[in-house]
């Protein structure tokens, strides 16, 4: 399987995992020391970081998202990827949806096994739709 | 002088000809299809449409920035960097400051003749101060 492959696979699992909330499918897709940018936010910095924003939310919303590949380039270890992605968060509860959408550049990197990882990930999600 | 420090010069040079107003030295460190990730806002692709923008406000505020390097890391041809910014542009007709500030994560390739060059930028920069 070419990299770029394992690569939409990951993000594909990535999608999958995180409507299911299944948080021990996504860490092993991150690199230990990920660092997630979002605007106005402080990074967030390693799977322990992620693993306790994730419970934050979890069975709390049900989560759909869409995503579409703008791009994947591979170069040795290190390859990036950046798409344009949409989510929407629906309280349980039955409060509003909230729907975010807009692009994410993400840099990852293969691990000493062979798997790719996320390593630093920007994610620009907005309120507003960006065409 | 290192791949690393090639990229450390480029920032600089980048920053240096922003507040000088120069986007004849600004265009040569960007991909002609390089591509600019915003919040909320469509893709800016090409050099051509950083131009335009750079013209829209280029002669009427005075740009000021600090840049904090956080992590440059090289691939052969790829590299991404990481930095903390912060932005203050001051209208020069006495208007009120604006300042933004937060993170970026960049894509660089080297091209043809060597040169390093921006080919994918995620600007996460905020109205309010990410610590």
């Amino acid at each position: 399987m070419s990299d770029e492959q394992q690569i939409r696979d990951l993000i594909a699992t990535w999608l999958r995992a995180s409507a299911e909330g299944d948080i021990n499918k996504i860490l092993p897709l991150m690199a230990e020391d990920v660092v997630f940018l979002i605007p106005g936010q402080p990074p967030m910095r390693g799977r322990d970081a992620f693993a306790a924003s994730f419970a934050d939310w979890q069975g709390k919303f049900r989560l759909e998202t869409n995503c579409v590949i703008q791009e994947i380039e591979v170069n040795g270890d290190l390859a990036y990827s950046w798409t344009k992605l949409s989510v929407t968060m629906t309280p349980l509860d039955g409060g509003p949806a909230n729907r975010r959408s807009g692009y994410t550049l993400t840099v990852l990197r293969k691990n000493a096994n062979g798997d790719w990882q996320i390593f630093r990930d920007a994610n620009l999600l907005a309120e507003q739709l960006a065409p």
